[in-house]
């Protein structure tokens, strides 16, 4: 008898009878031998209307009223989830973030899991019941509601499945799977079976449609086996757990691309300590977050300093970067936001050399320009021209042999 | 300095443009130099949406469950209210029933309040902020959330006043205050400046759109004094208080009536003890209110039982008493649906002869018969033809001289 944390996005829950579905699938897992926590979110749309209403309210919402607001989408499904597993015969509980508790700290809007409690949830399962759990909310010391910011679900599933010691963590969503690649770009995309915590970290664009990062980074921390699946078909999805052996075999785990990230070069910058923090400290300080940084080294005393930023936050980082280029006296700033980012992720890079030029031979092949690199342990990012982002992750999922049934 | 608490309903708080409207006047009545706590209920027309999703899902819908899910309408109007004050310079907190907490039994969908805690509301009241809190609302002895059953804002209202000793407890809704009579059937129907606890409960019928029963029963029961106005205007509106020597003076203080009920007659009943229990015992059961009833004298050994019912329980009631009716030996069954019943009400009845007869009097002068007739202390109500209804209604609140300002 395992015990199993299921968690059901936005869609899965969106009507009720939608809910029944989810039901079904929970009694299912029930009736084979499991003990079965399940986390909700609200109804597809409802927090966006929560949201709405508050900052029709106030702008910015108070931040401790909007947490109260908010969590009461999820609060509702809950109670209808109940519902449906007890009219198929399965007894159930909800139970909400002040009744279990789930701690965080008080950092209202996007609260940190601090501890959950877990008797009153065992309570129930030792009296056969399913324990219906809301994602995204939990109270602070001082019993004040909090929620975890856009996507917390997810990690509300995994704290509450380390918390509990569960086998697994079953997170539900409309694909099945983490795939190579996007599968509307490469048809051959397969669904990879299992993939490292640090993996699916680095394949972050890819996987955000999926899996909320700061849940992966929370299932690495406690060891929890995420096991991401389809709602809607029985077959196994994507196992997301720690590197093993097998893992290390595979040098390319997948394709990655973000057509969102715009590039800003400042150019003819005195070459002098203190410069980059100059720029990027500001840039810090307003939240903008700076992807890749590049300095070209120029022929007189000057730099090129590239950098990318989420585009759309260009024009807030124009706004900080413009008087700042002119105090420190550059000769010009231009952007460029028509470029996008692919990447390569894979365990096995750390013990095969050659995939950086593997990747950079393929793409010349293909006449496609990289503007800018970026590496790490278990990555390749390059930034190209926009148009070429399609056929440079076809290339790319081919010459690294994505297609084939190498696992 | 007062403590005042004041009740918002759903109309008052049904967009956020209509909540800034109760914000401004929650901050009028802080700026005079009170504490203030905020009771408000859902965004009128939301708890039925959440009621129709829990009846989609599971018919009856399990009860603890219900709870969980209609209590999210006042936790959104909580917040955004909080925010409104907010935005005005007013520091407010929203508590929910839990924080505060409101404690009741676990008697879901319809829960009593047995202990309110004052200690957190104190507090934050000290702090120079308004606390605002969801009506309806409250936690079982394990933490469960309860509701008190449609309406039950006022009752949460007046309960909070009771446990916190407010100086008083304002009632915001859409008139003025308690009428005289129906105003849309007697133009020169007055706004009542005060009344006892025991007359607006006998006048339930005209009562009950403004003010929750159940509330006044507990505002009896503690005290506290009720002050029914209008969310639009500044007008003082009806004091509903315990009763004092001056209301003693007024005879009648309103004339109230009800077309919704129905009457059924049980003809030539066998006059033998027993019958009615016989009858009325499994009515009871079924939870239908029997509200007059009456036994004529008989020629032979039997006798006639009238009585009356709501009239969408009529059918039930004749499904009941069919069976029963020839179990018993009853000649024959008939009902009536076209009736109404009119009642005056006033606590200067105890201590005033001949009311009724003036009563009597006035509807003969009209040509109204008189069907049934049932009183109390502080009532004379009678069952009349539903035609006459506003004939009746006018020619009594002239008689009793409720259209001068006597008061």
């Amino acid at each position: 008898m395992a015990l199993v944390v299921q968690k059901y996005g936005g869609t899965s829950v969106g009507t009720t009878e939608k809910s029944r579905h989810v039901a079904s699938r929970v009694k299912k897992t029930r009736d084979a031998g499991n003990d079965v926590v399940v986390v909700v979110s609200a109804m597809a749309g409802e927090t966006n209307k929560l949201v709405d209403l508050c900052n029709q309210m106030m702008e910015p919402p108070d931040a401790r009223e909007y947490d109260v607001v908010v969590s009461t989408g999820e609060q509702v499904t809950i109670g209808l989830l109940s519902m449906a597993l007890k009219t198929m015969g399965q007894d159930a509980i909800s139970l909400m973030g002040f009744q279990i508790p789930i701690h965080t700290d008080n950092v209202y809007a996007k609260a940190r899991i601090s501890r959950i409690e877990n008797e009153r949830i065992f309570d129930n399962l030792k009296k056969g019941r399913v324990v219906v759990v809301p994602g995204f909310q939990g109270i602070d010391d001082t019993g004040n509601i909090t929620t975890l910011g856009r996507g917390g679900s997810d990690t509300s599933a995994v704290a509450l499945a380390a918390a509990l010691k569960a086998d697994s963590c079953e997170i539900y969503t409309d694909v099945e799977g983490i795939y190579t690649t996007d599968p509307n770009i490469v048809q051959e995309a397969r669904k990879i079976p299992r993939i490292s915590y640090d993996e699916m970290l680095e394949m972050a664009s890819l996987g955000a449609k999926v899996l909320q990062i700061r849940s992966v980074e929370f299932a690495k921390k406690y060891n929890v086996p995420l096991h991401v699946r389809s709602t809607f078909t029985e077959t196994e999805g994507t196992w997301v757990t720690k590197e093993d052996e097998d893992m290390e075999r595979v040098v390319v785990s997948g394709v990655t691309y973000d057509k969102n990230e715009a590039k800003v070069s400042i150019l003819g910058v005195p070459d002098k300590p203190g410069i980059a923090a100059k720029i990027f400290g500001p840039i810090a300080d307003s939240s903008i977050n700076v992807d890749m940084i590049i300095q070209n080294i120029s022929t007189d005393e000057h730099t090129d300093l590239t950098f990318t930023v989420p585009k759309t936050d260009l024009a807030q980082a124009l706004a900080i970067v413009g008087p700042i280029g002119k105090e420190i006296g550059a000769k010009n700033i231009v952007t460029d936001d028509s470029v996008a980012k692919v990447s390569i992720v894979g365990n096995g890079m750390r013990s095969h050399s050659g995939i950086a030029s593997t990747l950079f031979k393929a793409l010349a092949a293909e006449g496609i320009n990289i503007m800018m690199i970026s590496t790490s342990e278990i990555k390749v990012s390059v930034v190209i021209e926009s148009k070429y982002t399609e056929l440079a992750v076809r290339v790319l999922h081919k010459v690294f042999g994505l297609s084939e049934e190498a696992r």
